[in-house]
């Protein structure tokens, strides 16, 4: 068997998230249908992770097997050719056997859009969450603070009806920065694994904070109840992008204008 | 009576430009409905030109009269909760009596956008015009400067069916500068004014002379035909953006993340 390694890009607004579900159109279905088109062969693509509905990428990745060999920019061209204009294949490479999207990703880095203008700028509406109230900026940096390192995330975790991830609630923040252009703010998270919805219930947390509605202290707390209703409510999928996953000796993992 | 100049940003993709026409919705149109219940008066606004069905502002002017006074805040944000999210009243001004949001212009400011990836950003397919073939960028910049200074652009400038304006076909160009930001290019067009698609018909004579199947030398040769079949093909409206309106003493021409 050959394994082929995607780096994707997709604007997420108008689909039910990564993953296949009925009833619904999923990043995942269209791509494993455009590679029916090209190769005549059923495809099963395997993704890093779930993005949610409306959660776009800038480098998804994904690896699928098959016996077949072609040439790998013609397959590119051929999909992107095969696919709405919402999703691109960005590269397409040969990897090793034992490689796997989601098992071998060693971190990823999310990226959540706030825009603080006065007005919200209709150039990011439909890619950024407007804060309406004003914010602290010295207390949101101190309130990331408080996710930087390993936890028991439970209470900034939801449960999936696609199946939980929740058996193991530990992960690992190694950094949660505050990237700020104007009115526009990026808040950057590097981790070495998600929960789901963890990171829109964080960023819900850490605007509470920034808007005064809880203490830095009171993080901690949320921490120790483990208990998801002891948290922030999660902000709208539309700000949140996957920007990057990283592989362990992996050749390059290319990151598209972040 | 009471004169207020408005700066607005618009995303233009689902409008049939500025200018109000029969039977489609623009941009204009819009906000004289959002006056006309925000003051309960029949409302008539200038704009500082048309743009064209597709194209977007950064900070579009426009001035009314009214025999009204009311707080500028308040009303901007009363139109602003009127107006679809596409649509924003960045700024509202008092200004002299004597003020014009076209005749008093002195000089636009437009960029127009282009995709050079290899696939098309999914987050800029509806900003930006992407180009599959590969451009020369010293044979554009060389390009370039031949549009620069005044000069009779009737070559570049199409009969627009709302009225024309080629009564006077000459137009100074200050500046054609090439902005490079990795595969995101902008051309910034800064003149004293310009004719009914003339930058997206210039654009498309860049274009054509940057991949090659025009001589940098022909563009005066085009000029001197002063017919607009001379000239290339106009590139799509999507890309195009006016960025901003400078008055000549003017407190502030807002200019929203260019």
């Amino acid at each position: 068997m050959n394994k082929y390694k995607l780096i994707i890009s997709y604007d997420g607004t108008s689909y039910c998230g990564w993953q296949v579900q009925p009833n619904h159109t999923s990043i995942q279905e269209l791509i494993e249908k455009a590679l029916f088109i090209a190769l005549k062969e059923k495809i099963k693509l395997h993704g890093s992770g779930r993005t949610d509905a409306g959660v776009h990428a800038k480098a998804q990745v994904a690896h699928f097997s098959t016996n077949q060999s072609f040439i790998l920019k013609k397959l590119q061209y051929s999909l992107n050719g095969i696919l709405d204009p919402e999703i691109r294949i960005l590269q397409i490479e040969s990897v090793d056997t034992d490689f796997h999207a989601r098992f071998s990703a060693t971190q990823k880095i999310y990226h959540y859009q706030i825009d603080t203008g006065l007005y919200q700028d209709p150039f990011q509406r439909r890619f950024s969450l407007h804060l309406r109230r004003k914010i602290n900026l010295d207390l949101l940096k101190e309130a990331c603070k408080e996710f930087i390192g390993t936890h028991d995330f439970t209470s900034f975790a939801n449960e999936s009806h696609l199946g939980s991830c929740k058996h193991n609630p530990v992960r690992t923040i190694y950094a949660l920065n505050v990237i700020e252009n104007g009115s526009h703010l990026i808040l950057e998270f590097i981790g070495n694994g998600f929960l789901y919805k963890m990171v829109r219930n964080i960023v819900g947390c850490l605007i509470d904070v920034a808007s005064q509605k809880l203490y830095v202290e009171d993080i901690s707390k949320i921490f120790d109840k483990k208990n998801r209703s002891a948290s922030s409510a999660a902000v709208p999928a539309k700000g949140l992008f996957l920007v990057r996953v990283v592989y362990e000796n992996s050749t390059k993992t290319l990151c598209s204008k972040p």
